[in-house]
């Protein structure tokens, strides 16, 4: 550890500073699998058993030699990587492939179109884009139809029908004195109101909703749906806003939609009478979920949730976002996470483990009734669709579909044996263990919170949010393991490895923890913050 | 043109139609220098010259035989492309090598911090992160100072000082009568209307600055900081607003930054006396810039517009950020084009060529004075700084420093040839051709309006502000070259093709540019919408 810095760091030197206080510094010089072989002071290279798999961006392993077969051969074939505003006929393979999966998975034949990005975040945000330009296209359309209202309303006003406006609708016009007794004169005040009253409440920002605990992604506009308060207050005054909503309360959703609804004001001329009344405005942006919450600690949406947020929104005509960013491509068992809830997104997003490991792929999916051809002309990105991570993305799906889809079956016995080693840990040490949950290879281990520790260092760090990274300090240091918390519940270890995790390495992972809760029980925090400190040094 | 479509098109249905219409949905199979290679319909390779160069992505060229074996070495030993939250002294050694590089260009020797993203619009969206995050911490800092002197008045008025308020403040915080009559009471009513105004002020969103023409990218926040209205508008209820500033007016920017002022409310005690005075609030979260603007039609500042501007971002205390996305990476005949003009920025973005033409790499660069080490805590990717695309990064800077920095000598001096050439068709034709504009190898040619054409075809395609992709459509066709218009300013063809263009090569572009000028003096459409449609079918 601690290795001689030559140069002063440059690259996120405080980071740095707080892995080298864990013990977290080491330098990974290659990979493969489940491993990451990192390099100690002396030159010896040192496996380590890697159950992050970066942050579930490697559901095929680390460098999946048929990956990285393929990415060499498109490297050799001088693949065009930069051939913007061209066919791109692998960029549509990709997409009637997951259309397939879509369609095996939840039933449902409708195609969903394809937009392409370059990260998890970059991804969310084009739906956010997407629904926000569906939104406003709503609103130009319902505000063309109250112009065109106002005409009628003036006409027939003209021609003698009575106008008729409730003490409310004045009060909320700012409409003074009487204006039916006003004839003409009384039709323009009011039109002249609607057309103020309108224009400041369809200028308004959208807003948008989200459980508690969404994690998606930190870019000015994702970060606004990270739950996060650490990752999201600096931040807030850049971009619209999001209310979170604790779903786990039925009636929770339906009140939130009640409290952010707005209205317009429209005339309705009928029967020789003109009446203002209200029409909805579409203020409510999207509705946005993780399946399986991965920052939140690993939390899985039951079916119940899914189907009352799923009516809750059909209700009120918001679009729901799926990411499936974290939980997408197969960790879950099914190609989707939402598949096992039977959640049908108007969007579904997808990164991480889309590249295969190895590029950097964002795919927003929209469902076809959704779907505006306009997007297409106000949206580009100069890095997306480009064929080396857009063949990669394929590659990685045919991997995952190959052999009648072996890897989601692995994904969910490999993913249910580790899962049965967890609950055997919580089952044995209460005491340490208070939670697991997840799905397939999306599990997490939640451990009692010890900011009440006998030790200092525990008491601090715990304190402090971080226990997590102290026990991962210890476990990389002790017994070689790569894993660590999800990052807005530092408690809960988090476990995404390949789905070629074998037994041996599911063995190792179980005595690792073991001893993880015996330096616990022990409240031993010298030996998680410092030992076995020569080992990786 | 048009083969046959087996599958309906699910990735950018819209835009694959448009590019049909136009000729220019060709299938690109493989790419190396300046040329990409598409297939016919019979399954002929046809190689076309390159001027778009995935604009400005490949400035060493498509698949750069060095990079590509570096990029394959790296596969091959099986680099650690997903270990986050480890050490990553290759980042580190990038940050190195261009902060070398920004000493020797700007001759500055303070350090800058780097942090890494995944495409320019995630480079610029992090940098405005930072500033926003920046911003913040002032403005708690500053209100932790108000609150302090609002205990000192309160103690100094208890002890028999007079309290002093102007009737104009008394106005702007809505206090009425006369405390300074009042005594105890006076100085409570004056501080809780401070604490109300402050938290109100405070509260606000930030408000950004940038040039007329600017284009940042298209992520919810970058496209805020997009000067074009098409690709802004929709999205504006979404996030913070951004003001755009002529600055070819040299009074315009200090007269934007004294409009968008704002203050805050604070109390001094002094010499037996308590007032309220009015302090700073920092709203202007960030001036952003490209030093050569790309999409608004290739328009390069001057070292006179680059003055004022640091000037008055320096006497008001607002953070440059200069996007190099573009216009970095050498193309302009030095690696950052701000070096031309003496532009220092607080932040600096990198991206496009920074992938080598074949990974995707973003960086935002940060002046070591405003760096913000809690910025690491709250801002991460998965996707970034992975060993792929950072070595690569670092790769392909080595390339443009080898031999002394030659490829900065060869943009500029094949920039040179290419301009002469674009300037004696400007000479020649000036009633086509408008203006030529630019810098070592990124140069744009505009043409005259073409609204008003004799042919239907053109009269048309410029009306509907798609007079360049006319243009490109009929120079892929009939010349075999791939020229684009700038996205916002569409009359203005590009050029940003590698460092190693040939003498030939821009002999066969002037060819083709002769025949466009002979086709449009002759304003046949047919031709441009159709001429030579079977070469590329």
């Amino acid at each position: 550890m601690n290795p001689v810095v030559e140069k002063l760091e440059l690259a996120e030197p405080h980071l740095a500073n707080w892995l080298s206080t864990l013990g977290l510094d080491v330098e990974y010089v290659r990979s493969g699998g489940n491993t990451l072989f990192y390099r100690r002071a002396d030159g010896t290279e040192i496996p380590v058993l890697d159950l992050v798999g970066g942050y579930g961006s490697v559901v095929l392993g680390h460098n999946n030699p048929e990956i990285v077969a393929y990415a060499k051969s498109l490297l050799d074939g001088g693949t065009p990587v930069h051939a913007q505003f061209s066919r791109h006929p692998y960029a549509n393979d990709l997409a009637w492939k997951i259309n397939g999966i879509i369609h095996r998975e939840f039933g449902d034949p409708e195609p969903y179109s394809a937009i392409f990005a370059n990260s998890g975040a970059e991804a969310n945000e084009v739906a956010v884009k997407h629904a926000e330009l569906d939104r406003v296209l709503k609103l130009a359309e319902l505000l063309e139809g109250v112009a065109a209202h106002a005409e009628e309303a003036r006409a027939a006003v003209g021609t003698g029908a009575r106008l008729e406006v409730s003490a409310e609708a004045l009060a909320a016009l700012g409409v003074e004195g009487d204006p039916a007794q006003e004839g003409g004169e009384g039709i323009e005040r009011v039109l002249a109101a609607v057309d103020r009253v309108n224009a400041e409440r369809a200028g308004a920002a959208p807003v948008f909703l989200a459980p508690e605990g969404s994690f998606h992604g930190k870019l000015i506009g994702s970060v606004q749906f990270t739950h996060n308060p650490g990752y999201r207050t600096p931040f807030t005054a850049l971009a619209a806003r999001c209310r979170f909503v604790d779903v786990s309360r039925p009636e929770a959703l339906t009140e939130a939609i009640d409290e952010e609804r707005r209205s317009l004001f429209d005339l309705r001329a009928e029967d020789g009478t003109v009446r203002v009344v209200e029409r909805e405005l579409p203020v409510i942006g999207a509705f946005l979920l993780e399946p399986i919450q991965g920052e939140a600690g690993i939390r899985v949406f039951d079916r119940e949730t899914a189907r009352r947020i799923q009516d809750a929104c059909a209700t009120a005509d918001i679009p729901i976002v799926v990411d499936e960013v974290q939980s997408g491509m197969g960790r879950s068992g099914a190609f989707f996470a939402a598949s096992h809830i039977g959640l049908r997104g108007d969007y579904i997003t997808l990164a991480k483990s889309l590249g295969g490991g190895i590029a950097k792929a964002g795919l927003t999916l929209v469902r076809g009734s959704r779907y505006r051809t306009d997007f297409e002309l106000v949206h580009s990105s100069t890095y997306a669709k480009d064929s080396f991570s857009t063949l990669i993305a394929a590659k990685t799906v045919d991997l995952l579909e190959a052999d009648d889809g072996k890897a989601y079956r692995l994904a969910e016995t490999r993913g249910n044996q580790l899962l049965a080693v967890l609950e055997g840990l919580r089952k044995e040490f209460g005491d340490i263990v208070a939670d697991v949950r997840g799905r397939g290879l999306m599990l997490g281990l939640e451990f009692h919170d010890q900011s009440g520790s006998t030790s200092e260092i525990i008491r601090e760090q715990a304190g402090a949010g971080l226990l997590g990274y102290l026990l991962s300090g210890y476990l990389l240091r002790v017994h070689s393991l790569r894993i660590f918390p999800t990052a807005s519940a530092t408690n809960t270890l988090r476990f995404e490895p390949s789905v070629y995790l074998t037994d041996e390495e599911i063995a190792r992972t179980e005595a690792g923890l073991r001893g993880l809760i015996a330096v616990l029980r022990e409240q031993d925090g010298e030996t998680l913050l410092h030992g076995g400190a020569a080992s990786t040094g």
